[in-house]
């Protein structure tokens, strides 16, 4: 009898929440989940199709990367949602795409820029890509260097309010304080990067919304003054 | 009893529409619907997914902003929606989203240039931009100022001629004079969004239509001498 | 009793496939059918949505332009199609779209360039974009002007060559010796001008299929050499 | 009874799996599936219809381009597909598709540079564009001729490294060492493609990944020592 079957069931439910909602494509992608009481979190197994995807396949792992609970070999970018969970306190969901046009601004080197409120509901500020890693670096423990060139990349940025990060030349990981909620930042990238990606072929110098309205509508729907959807 | 069932089951049936039409992501849209007998405007509650929403939900307020009927916290859109029934005469429902393509001029700080016929059966010239709005407005009571600068950018352009407009670093609002008629203007404006997108992608310098073309094709749909569709 | 149920039934098809293949939005398009024996088309009515449209409602036409069967208004664009089927012999069947890719080339008042050999396969070299019509056109008999300019700029291309056209700042009217095969050139179209815009996009000086290519693939599909398909 | 009923049954199972991952229209496409100890292969018969596609109607060839079984006439590509299998060796399905993203580059005669890990997971560096074939190769054999500047492009290429290529103003042709790999290697060249020609539109330099990150991630799933998957 598992220990962790809720935590695991939520964590087969979210990745296959990614190919319904058209945000990975093939096996590029995988989503955590963590709890803070237990100090473990669970993973999608490595390689595995999200069709056929069941709970009892999820690897359960605590902070220092032992397996706890499951016999596939966990997803090879375990380490980096390891390290994510051990410097990003209070998110409890860490999500992994290749979704199309989020993967286009990594591969270009470029962070998305805040050209507008739907970008401002989900993310305070532009949504920024990692620097390159070194040889060094990538022929380590790449995947555990991928989470520190992350939370580098949020030396001055509060993780919870940009919940998302472009690796350079990879793609995106995004977070949240909840399992639906780091899903729905996922898509909601996904939607802001197309979007973004052709108000900049409209217009190349188009400029960020300005600081009082990023801060209107992200604070309408996020904080103490919040006033969107039903309290 | 409720005396607006009606109007909430055609105001729940248009919001239903948003996805359907593809032309809303998440919660990134709101309908309303106005009675002019009435003088009340049914409008979609705050934050509710589109696919559990029901007549029962909705929302009915007067052009005070007083609610008339509903428990729910309406969207947090209201006042915009408010103000342009109280000034623009004779339209019937507004609808907001943040389709992808006009939502990608909006971010670009582009008026949607009339570049054929397509955009010419449907708006009867360029689709507005509005001017960035003020710190002042973005402080104060910002979504009844958001309908301000909708209406501001009609000084010189009949609302219903031209029934749509792009609020600078946000979206659309479309109108007309029945929902039908306001879903399908929101859907025809996402629809040229697109094609104009890929037409300056293919002639930055593209010229829009001839007045004379222009009038040929909006006439021959609207007004009295009007030989499009069955008499 | 109808004389031309067959017709009519073909014709009320051949529209319907017009949403089925994605190349039409709204009631954007129309197709006619063209009966040679009999010297009549049979065409879409006015404005009906593609969803609901019967045999029954299709309307009939001599080349004169008298409506021999039917009860409703034909399309409004009836006058193009009629011109269409006086002065290309051989066609039986004209499809009008606004299909989003080929009509940005419209609007952009760009030819298609025959960049590969999915174009040679379908089209014997460039697609035309009409001459813009001068406002006596426009302010006459716009539609039967439509085809004419249509036809002035064949002058040098064979209809059944290259079976398409875009009217610029309009849209695309294409045809061919069957319903099915004029059908299918406006979905090839389509392809085909998404294609070339993503690549006009990545290389904007890359150049047409040389001359002898363009042969090689039009003629292993068409005429007395073909080696394509089942004999 | 048929001696080679399994391998058309994989051949026609892997021919109507282009459709169902959108990277073919129309007829634009075809797969064969070779069968190394009979030194025979399967392949679609020419412009049919995938959706009506059988077992029985595929026909099976030596490498001489011998028709062992089969009565229907063969992929009118079939000499590229022979060509790829003599040369080409341990490879066991050539896929030749016109999906839309990847022929743009064969359109624009440009390899698609490896602008990210995506790419790098599936192809060992930038995917070749032949060169331009001349009069004589186009007038002569010219699948057959195709074939051969496909295996010219690879002098200096691992064709299981790289396992794709575009032909200039043609589209791709890719494979693998099974039918379920050459068509996720299709499909990835597709969803590769349209990432690149993104990330090429925001930002026309963007560079290729360093070696040793191209390095870390081909060989994470590739060769001895890969670590993705289960083992």
């Amino acid at each position: 009898m598992s220990k962790y079957i809720s935590l695991k069931e939520s964590c087969c439910e979210a990745n296959r929440k990614l190919p319904e909602l058209g945000i990975v494509d093939l096996t590029f992608g995988n989503v955590s989940v963590y709890d803070p009481e237990a100090a473990v979190f669970a993973i999608k197994p490595s390689g595995v199709d999200y069709s056929i995807l069941k709970a009892v396949d999820i690897v359960v792992l605590d902070l220092e990367g032992k397996v706890v609970e499951g016999s596939l070999r966990p997803s090879s970018d375990t380490p980096t949602h390891r390290y994510l969970y051990r410097n990003f306190k209070s998110i409890q969901c860490v999500v992994h795409t290749h979704s199309r046009n989020a993967t286009a601004f990594a591969q270009a080197g470029r962070a998305i820029p805040c050209l507008g409120t739907t970008h401002s509901d989900y993310f305070y500020g532009d949504v920024p890509v990692t620097r390159a890693m070194t040889p060094e670096e990538v022929a380590g423990e790449y995947e555990w260097e991928t989470g520190k060139v992350i939370v580098e990349s949020f030396q001055n940025i509060d993780p919870l309010a940009v919940s998302a990060v472009l690796v350079r030349w990879h793609a995106p990981f995004v977070w949240g304080y909840s399992w639906q909620k780091a899903i729905e930042n996922a898509y909601a990238l996904e939607i802001i990067a197309e979007m973004t990606q052709k108000s900049l072929s409209l217009n190349q110098k188009a400029t960020s919304v300005p600081q009082y309205l990023l801060d209107k509508h992200y604070l309408r729907k996020h904080g103490s003054s919040a006033y969107y959807g039903q309290s």
